[in-house]
């Protein structure tokens, strides 16, 4: 075999460990959600629950966020239509999740200016938030 | 310049490549959270909270849905100590975060036998348990 076969299928080795490392299963690591991150949960109901106009001006602000450098992941979502049951509480009308690297990125977050300028231009928008930050495991 | 180290080079390059996927920044496609996706969130309450026994086991019954197909990413945590705010509920012992497909997904995870047996050999440890599900936008 050839010098220049075997490099081919070296080449070859090397693109179908690529491949592998595209294909492999979603793992908590690739939530960015390794031992030790915060989890930042937010849930907001609205003044106006029925005003499309204001959800879509909240949903608005919360992707100022994404400039923040606190932050490593940041998703927006609504309640999903999954079955009711007792235990669920699907009377929110807009969430946001975001995940920090520590308590201390977190803390930081609450003080950046983005974040300050948010809640000044659109608290007024929402009735009620309730926070939940979680440390994983 | 010779064939072999063309070949050399283009190994290099591909290796490059391959360096270049693993270094990128974490972006809410990493999360697993795509726009219909699934964010079920849930937060348990016990009836023992000062019981590290308790919290120890509620936390190994989780776990046992590591092996349910239908959940893309499994996440167990407990209250992060970020800074005290009226708005956070800190008051929770455990919470487990999901990510689903689709809503399709999150209910038959609900009659799942892993997920009923769970409910039947540790639901005695809580008290109270609220869960968040958020379709992602």
């Amino acid at each position: 075999m050839g010098r220049i076969t075997s490099l081919l299928m070296i080449i070859g080795f090397i693109l179908l460990g690529c491949l592998r490392v595209s294909e492999q299963p979603l793992q908590s690591d690739d939530l960015g959600a390794q031992p030790g991150q915060i989890i930042h949960h937010v849930f907001f109901w609205l003044n106006n629950p029925d005003s499309e106009s204001d959800k879509q001006q909240l949903i608005e602000g919360l992707n100022t966020f994404s400039s923040i450098d606190e932050i490593k992941v940041l998703v927006v979502g609504s309640p999903a239509s999954t079955i009711e049951r007792e235990v669920v509480d699907n009377s929110f009308d807009v969430s946001e999740l975001m995940i920090f690297e520590s308590v201390e990125a977190q803390d930081a977050y609450q003080v950046h200016p983005i974040h300050t300028e948010f809640v000044e231009n659109y608290s007024h928008l929402w009735e009620r938030v309730v926070v939940y930050d979680m440390v994983v495991n």
